[in-house]
């Protein structure tokens, strides 16, 4: 249950508004928008007279009823676009953020050379996995603490804020520098590991699951949410499916409809979406073109060797052959990509 | 198998190397390109030496054994786009064309009325439904013989050529004043239907299933083809999968695949594949920019009161301001939108 | 709109009532029970008031709205088990039927060699394709006309009821001697096919298709009953889905589903539902333990060499050990196996 | 890679043997089993040639390269079943071994009743809830530390192994007198969690994931084997499809694959996976007939009022049927159903 207060609501008043809604057991989100504030209501509210509410409570404008589960991520009570910021880069409204890097860091000079060429090439963010979830136990796992540094110490010499997937909640302390959690496909349903990262001020990436639908990913979310972090970034990177083409199918629907349900940034990962690298160019134009807020892309200095993912990974030429088409569709658009530049 | 023909190849030495390969029981399909003649070889090729073949035949350029199962649809038997033409209308190579239309043709002012509307905001080609393939045996099965009345004089009063669905063979009499025969996607394997269509002249375009692989609609274009018929035109309109947000997930990456492993145009349907109008205008955009040929729009007067599928379909306004943002973004892409008002 | 009818109404009581609502636009099916006579009214009966037509029509017990698309499948108008009768086979109620018999009719010795063995077995119905649905125009077709005349000297020669695939409606005359059409999974929504085998007088063994549902199923076994053919014989052989270990995944949760929104005896076909040899007998334990009515197997003489789907066909031998097992658990399950040796 | 032994190889050669492996840089697994060792090479081994070691090593009897991904869970590497034994209770071999109790636990009349109940009925192991994974961070959550409580006084009471699911890594500890760790189908990629339960002593049931295939499965096995915990029971609990009358598809397909290609034994969750009722009855018997170790079964002594997952929860009457009916299909199929009354 949604309620939007008046623009004239003092903070005394609303601050009584809401604890009164509390004494009868109910838990609240509070969500400050730019016109007006709203007050979610958690809980079973069957119960709840709506009606009564509003007009016994001079400060409500009006109350309505949210028939969808999640409610902190819905856009009923949040209209405004979320944008989560990292340093100085910010995600959502108006920006397309790239995001890249390899599937894995292998080497300091390797995530360097990579870190410093996607940043030339308009990159915004830098990713590189360090704890690698592989279906076998005898795949390569990833460098671990050693490749952490790796890839702090590429943060460090280009000033790009780094994404790395977080594998469990023991992890957190581990990752203090990374600018973002990622939580990967196979995670999205690990409650556990979500309220945690709820409970840290550090934006989150949150993947959808393989074969999770749009609801579960927002659900999710709101488990993030619920813990209080609101720097929550959704991202579709393909769902299970009979065909074999590709690795998954790359469900594009999804974005116009997490948009409209939600105010969260939504990022498409079209790498792992795919697995194949000639699609990687299509893939991407057409999810800026759907309304994504930007992508994730991998990118090797060396496909061909890559410890993992090679054949879904572009070069850096190829990265930067995508960039230049990007720059152009993303002011066509009207939008802005690549912000690192400005600072 | 392929042999690449030197570019003087005379036609009465073509025509001898061909009687050759069938005189040892294989059937061939000619494919003669703008630089080079391509014959491709059908049947068990196990026990072919194609070296042998190519150094004993003094027109062969080279010769190279095809593992795909599909031969004639395969670019590299034809590796120029082929371009399906219907009047003035041409599909494929540097247009991108619209066909927008009611599922069902419900009246003669109906689908008059609609034929103007998206004829002046730019479509290319009518679609009309008069045969109505419906989960229900009590649901509107279309006006049938009726229908096609009307809808053969919307072609006459608009000049616009027309596409409806065909359901079974016997109907090959009937719609043929029809320019293109539609396969629905409950049909793509209906192989005796798919083999009289290829008997005819007629293009045809052909939906991909509900849960048909990339692979099995090419074979079943391949079926389209081995008959005779080159006019083929796939068309992606979205799988099943455990999604229940939209009717059914549209599956972009097919797109590129299909370009790359086929000369055949390719179309996207966005209606039925989100089932939701909202949908339709981004993934339109989306299917532009991830290289699709053209869109199939459903498109009415009056969605609210349409007798099926009122709920994916655009209004003629809605309609009109789609294709002004097509025409936008087709003059970015190098396409060309809008070819009927050129005549 | 269901009425269930008191038992003591004429003949000529239910007529008048029946012409009385087909007179209000309604069409009727006429469902007479061992206890019941029902009448089902077919049409958009949202305005008909149930109430009013039971206290103003004497023989009406009573008037239930039926909510399920389906009507004349529906258990609710048919409580009774229906039992689908070829000569003196009976599907249904109390008896496992067994069909079994070779993917294709490849030669007279063949079919022979293989119906007289599968008959020695227990199977009660010869199954043996002549008319073959393959994904690829180049694959081996079925012997056709000619195949059909080897599988009829098999029916004369052992006396078992034959089964074979029907493609399209052409083929009906040419099937007359045929005593069960099958209509394949790709053809489970060819709708013109489903009309016109409903408008004959011989059982019809519908195939679930890949990628339908339960629902679609049964509204396809509608189209075929809403003709007039109350045979029908509904057929469970494997839904698409991501799974790639075996060819298709076996859904028996819709066998008691199935059984329990509708009359129709359901069968499973555990040979092309896993395509493994291994997998058919422990599928056939479990389908006839989840309450399937029987069961359709690929039985060839030499499945090494079999012209299509060898690697899932048992041979003579490992399907008389198959029915040895099976005899001894339908005595188990009180059920009866192998009639036709009862005659 | 692996190696079968000699019968008379002595611990001795056996560690010399593997002394040698592992200089060159392999990791081994070595199974005893009553007839012969196994050794099984991990890492790659694709420069390793066979017939040298077999031919230079007098304790080898053969060596045979899998290709398969998983060693340790492979039947190939241990021929014999696997019996997993809690307490008095063995799950493989022989036994069929029923698993029953709530979805969670929800206080401590509710469980001892429910505990004492599926006892007499012939239920082996108690499962009930305490940590539960749902959807939406609002549902309720489980009675956590306290439920453990109330579970551990059930099992105090009747002498029932219990199984309840972990959630995370850091509940280790806290989770000790439990028997059996339970991975929810969420988590079955969760990977750190796969390796810190393979590092403890307790036997794991491991859940099918919802989008996951059978290889993907025994990898998951295969990453706790491959820390040194070898009691691993597989469960089938089915996989999400297109179909929506079931929650999801139970693929009993699965079991006689898992039961080819791995030792693990293998149980069915028929409740999950149908979500209704009714169909628990029917998916149990096919369970047993398919070859399945055993069942979980969802039980509450009140259904309508249960917590969670009322709708596909047996009653106690319920259950103790299904358990009559079971017992005789277990004498039936030559298997030991309820073993705690045995000793």
């Amino acid at each position: 249950m949604v309620f939007v207060l008046k623009p004239d609501a003092t903070k005394e008043q609303i601050g009584n508004f809401i604890l009164e809604l509390e004494a009868e057991g109910f838990s609240t989100i509070l969500s400050t928008g730019t016109e007006h504030t709203v007050v979610c209501l958690i809980g079973n509210t069957a119960k709840v007279d709506v009606d009564h509410i509003v007009q016994t409570n001079d400060i409500v404008e009006y109350g309505k009823r949210v028939t969808e589960p999640y409610k902190a991520v819905n856009r009923i009570v949040h209209p405004d676009n979320t944008v989560v910021s990292v340093g100085n880069v910010n995600i959502g409204e108006g920006y397309f953020t790239v995001i890249a890097g390899p599937c894995s860091v292998e080497s300091r000079e390797q995530i360097l050379k990579i870190a410093e060429s996607v940043q030339e090439s308009g990159a915004d963010i830098l990713r590189g996995g360090v704890f690698k979830p592989r279906t076998s136990p005898y795949s390569f796992q990833g460098l671990q603490a050693e490749g952490l540094e790796m890839l702090l110490a590429a943060k460090q010499a280009t000033g790009l804020p780094i994404i790395t997937e977080i594998m469990n909640q023991t992890q957190i302390p581990l990752l203090e520098e990374v600018d973002i959690f990622q939580i990967g496909a196979r995670n999205m349903q690990n409650f556990d590991l979500l309220k945690e990262v709820g409970k840290c001020k550090k934006p989150v990436l949150l993947k959808r699951g393989l074969a999770n639908t749009i609801e579960e990913l927002l659900m999710s979310a709101e488990y993030i949410m619920s813990e209080g972090n609101d720097q929550v970034i959704l991202c579709e990177r393909g769902i299970r499916t009979f065909e074999v083409m590709t690795r998954n199918t790359l469900d594009l629907s999804a974005i116009p409809l997490l948009k409209k349900k939600s105010h969260l940034p939504v990022i498409v990962d079209p790498s792992h979406a795919a697995g194949i690298r000639a699609l990687v160019a299509p893939l991407s134009k057409a999810a800026m073109a759907v309304g994504a807020d930007g992508l994730m892309i991998e990118t090797h200095n060396n496909p061909s060797k890559a410890l993992c993912d090679g054949a879904q990974s572009l070069d850096l030429k190829q990265f930067q052959e995508l960039m230049v088409d990007l720059k152009r569709r993303a002011a066509f658009e009207g939008k802005k990509l690549s912000q690192h530049d400005l600072h």
